[in-house]
């Protein structure tokens, strides 16, 4: 009865964590279509261009990990942006197996111009998380969701996240800077 | 030059938690797929059996709010099930225009039994959630998304949540004692 019991409890924790999980994803995605649908992008194609773009060689496998999207996932979207001319893709020349994404000038441009459009409209979240500020003193943190996400999918993961973080706040603040001049 | 730093320091921000609650959110649509795959149905359609059974008379628009699911999904799903003999569609008396959704007895059946079925291989979740309990002293709460989350969709929705947890608790807990009897 008590492994029963158990059980119980297991699932109703993770059927709670699961739609609360299921309704931040929701509004997160949804804010995400919003803020790139004039560039006629999906989330997973414009998820693949931020990726390629934060790190110096990207192999789709390397993609489908950071962006957890199935390699044939990446492989399909990865061939319609190929043919928009955002990327291409070259085989290593030491091992015919591992497929290359390379961000064309064209691919920067469009991801530069996602960056530059973004607005407060499609940003719910960040709104909602100065309103938490104002009452608990600090940004949420979501300490929870990231051991988690770090215990499932590695440190590299979590590593990747924060590293892409400041890699590009100085990216785009140079960018900035540039137009400026 | 101050705003747009501002804007670039909102997107980052956003850009972390999406990644973050992305790779959650896939975590249990994987774990929660892999769990009732034995029963032929999908997450939404089990999301929506979950839900009817946790309301006195659920209508779709109902459905559509807790479950975060579009109306439509919602209604094609329920078809669906309808012809699987899970549940009825009855239309309102007082107004043509709502539509219940109603678990039959095969319906709770199959609910009940993919509670049953529930172990801890499909429960990645639990496992890590225990491992950060006796680090921390307590199980992860998950408190900055249930804020962000009930800015979003309402007290409503997380009291729901919680009404939900414990009726399911009670529910299953008799369910068990009729077994032993």
């Amino acid at each position: 009865m008590t492994n029963e019991r158990d059980m119980i409890e297991k699932m109703l924790f993770t059927h709670k964590v699961s739609q609360l999980s299921k309704a931040l994803w929701k509004t997160i995605e949804k804010d995400w279509q919003q803020w790139i649908k004039p560039f006629d992008l999906n989330i997973n194609e414009h998820h693949i261009l931020i990726i390629i773009r934060s790190l110096d060689e990207a192999t789709i496998s390397e993609v489908s990990k950071y962006g957890v999207m199935h390699v044939s996932t990446v492989f399909n979207f990865a061939k319609n942006l190929e043919k928009r001319g955002y990327l291409t893709m070259p085989k290593s020349q030491h091992d015919k197996r591992t497929t290359y994404l390379e961000l064309t000038d064209k691919g920067l441009e469009v991801l530069r111009k996602t960056y530059v459009s973004y607005t407060n409209d499609t940003n719910r979240l960040y709104e909602i998380a100065t309103d938490y500020e104002k009452v608990m003193y600090n940004m949420p943190e979501f300490t929870d969701v990231k051991y988690i996400v770090g215990q499932i999918y590695g440190s590299d993961f979590i590593n990747h996240i924060e590293q892409n973080h400041e890699q590009l706040r100085k990216y785009l603040l140079d960018e900035r800077s540039e137009d400026d001049a």
